[in-house]
């Protein structure tokens, strides 16, 4: 088990070409959020817009939509219950993060259904929270002609995999992962969080118990779009995106008992350039 | 009368297990809010969210669904007007707050009985503000098999022990206790706040006027919840949330003429690291 | 006319009594706000809050309650379309500011009339922005039981009294002031804003053109309702709220170039504690 | 082809005259937003206000009203839907910025139109995004009696003049422009921006690719509709607006890997006193 350090963010988050624009650094859409869980669409595409992404469009229900302007003006929406719409924001972004707060209706299903079908190899997908328990409790096939991270806590994973959370050791995790799609990257987020993909296993060392509260999944899946988006689908930016999350938890836990995704959120901007290659 | 004073606060807020999640700091229930009454809500929650508490819901109107998006993405919403959402949002939970800005009308009087009824010996209750009202003013007793916290300022206490504020000796308060339930923890909210449970009667040495201020005790009960969720229901985890409550506002309060709720709230984090075991 | 300066700041703010509670700090009821203007009923409130009154309720259209709850969750809303709940408010308020973003509409027009009539000698009412423009051009008249202070800019000034700008002198001004209503206060903004008062007239030795923004003027009103309401109706009270509007802006102004009257609202609390007796 | 220096900015940003009100300084209307599109009025609108405009009215769909409500209530509203309400509008501004989120709806076409052909040669309009987009792909002409300033970045410009991207040197932009209209001030966003007027060819000595983020436009054209609104149409005006926003935006760029639109809307105050004649 290899382990991911800081180096690997200075590889990955490299300075811009002074002549770029803002459709250089991904066009990400965001299909989280549901009447019950809004709060999981917000730090989400907040992460995703502070982390650096060009253009975010949230796909949600539209009682979400105030909310939303208000906490991320630089993000568009979209109403996830018009195909049409939906279809063409598919089409139109490089990253598309699913799950966070969007519950397991049949529209929820149907969301994760049409992702998976209408993507393709130049495409990422990011699979979290109730996309991964759709996927584990109906017929959906882990299957996709785009690029799979999927982003399991434990008990999701458990879910997902059929591995019990005691029986989840690396090798394990490796096997179950290549049944399900061998070609997908799996995140497995824990004290000292996994990364698999193919052969390799990777381990992220930092994190704290600081960061067990709500929303923090969400937040790390925004950072991942954002990430892939601008540094483009590889282990090494997948590493960066779960290790920049973990050490900005790490420096504000010094002095924070409990640490708020919000508060990692604003501080991302900060942390990239502290990282980046000069 | 026994003074609680900064020793405990080191006592209960333990460092946290490394390998631990959300699911171990509480899963929080805060019935509260109504049409004109949407702060008391939002504070609440936020409240129990910066200070600490694994995983927080507000059961609410869903008018103030947005407003709590905005406020704390960090927690989940349920509408208190679905029965069944809400019997299941009481059985998953082990602390329920109820009271801040509920009113008092028909369905609030619903609430507190579901809550009072529904509750097992594994769980907590809060009663607060508009709940306090209601049980007593209507037919509701004092009973549930959950742990009681009760949180009256001195009209409320009066109109629930029927004492005429100036008959509040620690006493006749403690005599009033036993018989509307013996096994519940009044906090009685005054200059130097008052807790009494069994034979004990406990006084917070920190307090000002500064917090005479709308929106103060709802904020003390999202603070309770947040505590007793993370550190168990007994004397010493309330003391602590009073005292940090108290202890934050007078450190505001010696810059600031009027201690804003919400100023208390954003320094949660940092008072518990500060004050928690190294 | 004599001028006001710090010195009176001190004799207002006094330190509070230890044993006080919310109820010592004022009921305050603001009324303002409508669809096109919904963000004058939350400057004003907000500043009645950060300046220290006890409880603020809002009577505005239920449109704005949302971001009344976001922006000051210590604050209580009612509809001011329900005679009922704005009957009540009204009764239970000791300061009552109408006007900021009320608009002329005959509902707005309603409610001037309402205050004006339901009021009695232990209440001040203050007359904002829409309240004068319909007092100005209707047959409503500036009669009520309640201390009644007006805060018109010198186009509102002129509307209410038919003094052309030009001859707004003091002389004049007093004079028409008596013809209205002698035992009003009349706030007349400006550059150096003057208070009348019976025989006095005060001028603010404070104030810069940076100020000169909107929403300025619904926060003045805010902070005069919040200094009444803890202060009481007298002369020194409102010469205090408007110099200390004045010294916040002109203390921005220094590394700002406008003045924005969210940032002066902030600091309302650190202020009023530096002038504070100690 | 001339640099744009900070020399500029001293000869622009004059001090306020102490008599002067808030109708000095610009009466703007900012008709943005839709639906899909709700964060961009707020960040224009919120640029607006915070770059000094004396009062600032949001003509949009009355969704958006509460989250403008919340993020700028220092701003007035209006329903864009309204004809009555729009033409009012459009007759009491000095400056109307249209554009921004707006979409290309028939709906947004009228609303373009309306802004044209009601305008007199006393008014500024600023042509932003969906407003340039409609011009280019419609049968209306870009002709007003109002002065014109038109901000499309390079594909804005390509689908307005034809010209391809590679083609778009600074004769040929200059030469598109005086067919499309020989008054109009043209700034092509770019790396290192560029401004046309007339015979002159403007280049802005600042800007970054951290700038590169969804929003970004949107402030700029509120900084301009600021700017145009206090110190009047003229290229020295609109070349001051252009290089503050990227001033900001580089010393923002010094810390911060991306800079985002709300962190330069917050320091516009400061800047423009740091770089105010004194």
């Amino acid at each position: 088990m290899e382990k991911v350090n800081k180096v690997v963010l200075s590889q990955v988050i490299t300075p811009r070409d002074p002549q770029s624009y803002k459709g250089n650094y991904g066009k990400i859409l965001i299909i989280a959020g549901s009447t019950h869980f809004g709060g999981a669409a917000i730090l989400c595409s907040s992460a995703a817009v502070h982390s650096g992404a060009g253009l975010v469009t949230v796909a949600t229900t539209p009682e979400k939509f105030t909310a939303i302007n208000v906490k991320i003006p630089e993000a568009m929406t979209i109403d996830y219950h018009s195909k049409k719409d939906l279809q063409l924001a598919i089409q139109n972004s490089n990253v598309i993060a699913i799950g966070p707060g969007l519950g397991t209706s049949s529209v929820a299903k149907g969301l994760v259904k049409a992702v998976l079908t209408n993507t393709n190899a130049e495409q990422t997908i990011i699979l979290d929270a109730s996309a991964l328990t759709i996927i584990a409790e109906t017929d959906l096939l882990l299957q996709s002609e785009a690029n799979l991270v999927l982003t399991p806590h434990q008990g999701e994973w458990q879910r997902l995999s059929q591995l019990p959370i005691a029986q989840q050791t690396p090798e394990n995790s490796q096997a179950k992962l290549r049944e399900l799609n061998p070609k997908a990257i799996l995140i497995l987020k824990k004290h000292l969080s996994e990364i698999y993909y193919q052969d390799k296993i990777l381990q992220i060392q930092a994190g704290n118990p600081g960061m067990a509260t709500g929303g923090m999944g969400d937040t790390l899946t925004g950072i991942l779009a954002g990430f892939i988006g601008q540094f483009g689908f590889s282990i090494k930016t997948i590493s960066s995106a779960l290790l920049i999350h973990s050490l900005i938890a790490d420096d504000l836990n010094e002095k924070n008992y409990v640490v708020l995704p919000s508060k990692i959120i604003e501080k991302l901007p900060k942390y990239m350039a502290k990282f980046s290659q000069k």
